[in-house]
């Protein structure tokens, strides 16, 4: 269907249901980052493929939302419709809350689909936009998508207690015990990674992700899971029923209504429960505790066990990155974006443990390396060849782990530009690395370090710095983050994140060095408990991109001890006619 | 009179006026950070002389709050009597809001001197403290405090508009211009500091505080001072009444009754008005801007001509500190640590410039320079001589601007430890000096590049890293600052702060090295304008304490290019029996 047919079909209902503006804000019932097709609403109504976004349409006019990430992207896709991009962040362009609250007239009527509208979300509508009246209507895209996906119900499997250090039963006493100490009676968890980790389950409703769709309530005595039963074959269903009883999705709220009794406390987060709950909340005068799922917290400190996964995961995607790269000619070889993808794909899935890719792989050649989360497609997909850097961004989901890795590859010379740039990104890289800091420590205490250099040469990046990986979960996983935007959960032993500086040139040239690292005990002295990390991912940086007199002993020291440590890892690993590639990758290297 | 007499008094009031609990911030009607001796109440009823900390008196307990500075003492100066020190930030001490939430009955009458508590404090407490009932009180010392001193009213004096680059008109302008902008019709100014800087008068009503007692209020049109007009010589009154109108200070809550009109919009800060003016703003049905005074952002970016007398004062502040340390032998010498705080303030006070010293001089040696505060007594002063650190903070009030210099000096021979931890807190200084950043950077960015190295020791100072100085103003400013707090202020072109990291190794050595340092442009590029630091102090390090081994290249040729620079700035100034001195001081040094 057309866009402008969408349109019209929507506009009809609003004006039906006497709705001034619609607003959709692309997520799904749980807040995920990523959604299922029958959530990808704001692709749906715009064509805008983006993986961040907002949709208001109005009775003539309709304005699809990005950011700085998606200016170009959003353009184009869009060219064609009557969609007018507001690019935030840029020409003072107002946020969808200001522009609400100022463009319409007084007492209009926003309507925002009830079940993907999270309470926190309303609640800041309703405080931004005074002017209006924010209106919570039925899913009025139901009518409008004639062949819409249904909710998934792909099957689940468990994660045996070797993998994840903790039992089912564990975890929920975990969340029990936070009950107690919170004097709270129920604990209802919306976040799909969130159910995954605390069930020790996984599955395969949304690309990438390995989550299931459904609701967990734990009480003080019993678990109770709102899913679709026919995801689990026979004899995982008997075991996982020892833990939790499960009824169906669709049936969440009404049995909250039977399950929960009246004038008890409740722990939600309201960022990812939707306004589908707050009338049971309210008939039953439950007294509300919003803050982080305590299962975040608790799964974003790694056990040993699952640390040891995450090491086993990291040493099978060094070895497909290894074969992957020996397999190149930099030289004299032609390839495209997309052939790079496919190959990179080829040798991660050469091993069985590998479950498939982590996220959709950035491969951005030249200026195409320079749109920071630039998605290769058969017409943008350039040619591969001297001269030039590449960006390749990718990750596999093993059974023991997930993994995040970026290098910037050359093919062909490079410029003096580009040594330099690469070099002062995997100085920024190197120092957070190796930086050791004391209890308490936040994030955006530590984001500078990976940008100091850049800085002093008047340049940066604007992203963050670091990002929470899941343990065979997502990949972008909350709340640890390294950024320059203020985060209030202090990094923490078994913590896992990205130490992905960069730098992008438009129309020039892109860089990104990633590894993952993990937050450990380091010495304890008269000045407290010290942290640093420890580094998972093990993949050669691109030497013939390092300015050796840019460096100072300690970097140069920590590259060689990488690289040393890379070949020893690989060495016995790599296929026989990658091992020539390995050992030129990491040669030891002197002022 | 004795602690418990003066207790005992201040029990009958709270008996007689059925207050359970009375507390005293120790803060005067303006929240100064320095206050007169007739609000040293903190002092006054518990001989604690710290610049910070808070009591609580119930029927049969007294408290003292202080923070980690203080332990030490608080505990000495409140040891004879009943006061029991609250040391927070350890054993899980309760804040004082917690304490009273939960200590009193529910309903408890707690007591606030209403002329020192701020409108944002009393809003705090009555967040905090639900239990009981805050209540505004008369101040109870006056009927304690037999010869409690007056408000002063000690004469002020003019600075030239060749010091201030702005005249008294054109900074009430720039007041009325925000009024506009802010759509308000009244700016309300407590802050002293932002007085003195708008109407370019400094007073000495408060010890090492170039301000004088009074409130501002400026409409559209006019000017309102309240404060003794016996402050002022003929001429001078005669001069500033063209700008402002004045009347006595004690009239200025009726008068701006008369004053202000109602239903107006009226600008103030919170944190720095006190409940006196509650009950105005009320009656006339005023609209609050709560916010940080505009005064106190303007004064924060200091014009070209501000600068340049900062320039100036810390050119004759390098020569005093040159001519005092060459009077000094390092190796034989034999002094206190009170001869040494008289020896630099008879060099400083050399110059006629020099109005007198910035703030009380911190002479610390040996184990005393561990503590982080050390104010140094007759009884406290230890002999100074090798072998041994001395930490030496102190600063002088120009004509023309404020210093604030911090040097370790070394007395006979380092150990090793000493000469690595002065290494190490010279790297941290030195990174924050040397680094450039976009416009848009806070100072919680900055302030791990001045811990780095020191945390990759396992070792941190738990003080903020620099805070902002005022133009022969406040030692202390606002609103900016750097460290690992959260400070929303973006750094601009044109703010001072200084500089200083440190380590206090309690029992042995202190260490700190602290310059003032200048935001200024650095380069604009396709990612924005940057910004960097102009060095303002002129004085050596010392180069008997650093171990060169630590230093990489890029710091090395900042200590000798510092050092140059020094050298060629004083050599033609200093006295001609500190040249020899100020060249070894100032030797190259390499690798």
């Amino acid at each position: 269907m057309k866009i402008e047919n969408k349109l019209s079909k929507l506009r009809e209902i609003m004006k039906k249901e006497n709705i001034d503006g619609y607003y959709i804000n692309g997520t799904d019932p749980h807040n995920s980052e990523n959604v299922c097709p029958r959530w990808k609403t704001r692709a749906f109504i715009s064509d805008f493929t983006g993986s961040a976004g907002s949709v208001l349409v109005t009775s003539d006019k309709a304005y699809l939302w990005v950011d700085s990430r998606y200016y170009i992207q959003s353009d184009q896709q869009t060219k064609d419709s009557e969609f007018i991009v507001m690019k935030l962040e840029k020409d003072n362009t107002p946020t969808p809350t200001v522009f609400i609250n100022q463009m319409f007239e007084k007492d209009s009527r926003i309507g925002f689909s009830k079940d993907t509208l999270m309470i926190d979300e309303k609640k800041q509508f309703q405080k931004d936009c005074k002017n209006v009246e924010i209106v919570v209507t039925e899913d009025f895209l139901n009518e409008v998508w004639e062949d819409r996906a249904l909710i998934p119900e792909n099957g689940v499997v468990e994660m045996d207690v070797n993998l994840t250090g903790f039992s089912r039963g564990q975890k929920l006493n975990m969340i029990r015990i936070y009950l107690g100490e919170k004097k709270a009676d129920y604990a209802f968890i919306a976040s799909l990674d969130d159910i995954a980790w605390t069930l020790s389950l996984r599955g395969s409703d949304i690309d990438y992700t390995p989550v299931f769709i459904a609701y967990l309530l734990v009480t003080k005595e019993k678990a109770y899971l709102f899913t679709s039963d026919k995801r689990f074959d026979k004899d995982l269903l008997e075991k996982v029923k020892k833990d939790v009883e499960i009824y169906p999705y669709e049936e969440v709220v009404s049995k909250l209504g039977e399950i929960i009794e009246k004038d008890k406390t409740l722990l939600i987060n309201e960022k990812k429960v939707n306004t589908l709950f707050e009338k049971v909340i309210k008939d039953l005068n439950i007294t509300i505790v919003d803050e982080l799922e305590v299962t975040t917290r608790l799964k974003a400190c790694k056990n040993e066990t699952e640390l040891d996964g995450m090491r086993r995961a990291h040493l099978l995607d060094g070895v497909a990155m290894v074969n992957f790269l020996a397999t190149l000619d930099f030289d004299k070889g032609e390839y495209s974006e997309l052939s790079l993808v496919d190959k990179i794909e080829v040798q991660r899935l050469r091993n069985k443990e590998c479950l498939g890719l982590s996220f959709n792989t950035i491969s951005g050649f030249k200026e195409n390396g320079a749109i920071c989360h630039y998605s290769v497609s058969e017409e943008s997909s350039k040619v591969v060849k001297a001269n030039g850097l590449l960006v390749l961004d990718s990750g596999g989901c093993y059974e023991s782990g997930t993994t995040d890795i970026t290098r910037t590859l050359l093919f062909g010379e490079a410029s003096e530009e580009e040594i330099r740039d690469y070099t002062l990104v995997l100085k920024g890289h190197i120092a957070l690395a190796l930086q050791s800091f004391p209890q308490g420590t936040k994030g955006h205490h530590l984001d500078i370090l990976a940008r100091q250099f850049l800085w002093n040469y008047g340049q940066t990046y604007f992203h963050g710095t670091g990002h929470g990986v899941g343990h065979r979960l997502n990949v972008h996983e909350g709340p640890q983050k390294i950024s320059q935007v203020v985060n209030d959960y202090p990094l923490q032993k078994g913590m896992v994140l990205s130490d992905e500086p960069g730098i992008y040139k438009e129309g020039r040239h892109g860089i990104r060095i990633e590894n993952l690292i993990a937050v450990q005990n380091n010495v304890k002295t008269e000045f407290g408990q010290f942290l640093n990390f420890e580094i998972l991912t093990i993949c050669p940086y691109e030497l013939r991109l390092i300015d050796i007199a840019l460096l100072n002993d300690i970097e140069l020291q920590y590259i060689n001890s990488y690289h040393n440590w890379v070949y020893e890892e690989l060495k016995d690993l790599v296929d026989k006619e990658a091992l020539d590639y390995l050992k030129k990758a990491t040669l030891r290297i002197t002022k």
